[in-house]
């Protein structure tokens, strides 16, 4: 079972051809699981998944797994636009081991309905046709532009209680994360920013799927660690500063830029376009607001 | 090259299972070739491309040219999320005699820019390397999520200008049409809606690539051999009436409706999830609507 607690959407680390750096995802991973966070998400928005082929994503889970990244700490995004493409991908993972999946909506089509996503997850999970599969539901309705409801929570909760077990909020809707945390216990709920990490655990919830913690785990990891402490509004205080910072730049390139600046390694700046690469202004730019903030993350 | 004039966006017919009804597939291409349409637009928006993965994809434009539709008279969508997907079917068009694509741009990630979306297109181009291959761009904001701008086209035209040589421009933004084709002569605009097609024709605009003309094709292409003549308004007022009625209902699910009665096979009535198939109350006020309006289409 997935861990509770830090999770990371993990950047997908590119070559200069743009194909995907294996060893350095594998090393990126372990040094993700060794600095903090509780479990690694590969292949969602912040690993840039949709902009990989079927093949090349299986590639890449079998990859991390034969470095040696544990199967249960994994949460491998696996929801395409297409139904066949998702059933291949979820397949393909509880195959391997990997029964924690954090699954898209389908994301061509706009104002469907909670019917036609209820019977895309009803398909996937008949066509996947595996007891072992766990669900964690992606709600990030800004970019996938399909909201995953309460309603339909519901619905998937009361039909498929034990494969559909939890959900990644990334709308930035505290109220939605609070009331869904509210609303069906024992689902496990994580919020998609680590700035609500504290209120998400007080309020029930499982921890957080963040973009960020890509380079702040150590602080996640330590106010996961101290939550119930008194040290533990300070921390989240610190989180929440440099994830400010984070904030003001374009989210996967300066995430991109930060972990090619910490490896040495220039390709890792890199994204597939449609995304770009951080400016060199804003490389420069955001190394020195990070520095000013003069926090140790 | 492929034709100016009236192209439908056609619908996939499915199976009860929701496997590609291929046979179907081909005869309904071939009843709209004989029934007032220059050309072809398989897996477009309407023909639920995205929810097909690609192997689906490549074996329905393989079973349509099998089946006799000429491969001059289809502009295949290509278009994915993925560049590698977009190369595959794109190189798999080509390999098969077909050079006309319409292009999505990537369409997860939203607020891209123009540069990104260009850099999509060009690693695209570089990527199929066939100069045989012609690109119409497609611009549907509303579902993408990813305009394609008059600087993006510009700068295209002046890069590839033989490989960019066309639009299908659905954002019904009619003065993004009418300065597409000012802007751009040589460009093939074609309009996303019948609507136009009459003012699309006079401001030099190709045609239009549309999906209710799944059902008003004969109308259509009767404007279409008619636009220069008197009666050439008349036919757009009947043309427009009739998109009117079908635009209260849901898209793709109630010409695939339409479709379905048409033939007489229920299954076409079926879209795959997200999206549903048209309710029987719909079904019926449809039918009665287009029924009242006493239009021959």
């Amino acid at each position: 079972m997935l861990p509770m607690g830090v999770l990371t959407a993990v950047l997908t680390p590119l070559r200069d051809d743009l194909s995907i750096d294996h060893a350095g995802f594998a090393e990126h991973c372990h040094w993700l699981l060794a600095n903090g966070c509780d479990g690694v998400a590969p292949m969602g928005t912040t690993g840039e998944a949709n902009s990989f082929g079927v093949d090349e994503r299986t590639e890449a889970l079998e990859r991390l797994l034969a470095a040696g990244i544990p199967k249960d700490r994994i949460v491998i995004g696996t929801g395409c636009s297409a139904i066949p493409d998702t059933i291949a991908l979820t397949r393909h993972a509880l195959a391997h081991g990997v029964a924690d999946t954090l699954m898209l909506p389908p994301f061509y089509y706009k104002n469907v309905s909670d019917d036609g996503v209820y019977a895309t997850f009803e398909r996937v999970i008949q066509g996947v046709g595996d007891a072992r599969l766990r669900i964690y539901l992606y709600h990030f309705p800004q970019m996938s532009g399909v909201p995953i409801t309460h309603r339909l929570i519901e619905r998937l909760r009361k039909n498929y209680p034990d494969t559909v077990v939890g959900m990644k909020d990334s709308s930035g809707d505290w109220d939605n994360m609070k009331s869904a945390c509210e609303r069906f216990p024992g689902l496990r709920v994580y919020a998609g920013t680590e700035k609500v990490l504290l209120a998400v655990l007080r309020a029930g919830g499982a921890g957080c799927i963040s973009a960020t913690t890509n380079l702040t785990c150590r602080l996640a990891g330590e106010l996961y660690a101290k939550w119930k402490t008194p040290a533990a509004d300070a921390l989240q205080e610190k989180l929440t500063l440099v994830r400010n910072v984070l904030e003001k730049y374009p989210r996967i390139p300066v995430l991109k830029q930060l972990a090619a600046d910490r490896v040495a390694r220039p390709a890792w700046r890199l994204p597939r376009p449609p995304l770009e690469a951080l400016s060199t202004a804003d490389a420069k730019q955001v190394a020195a607001e990070l520095a000013r903030l003069g926090i140790d993350y």
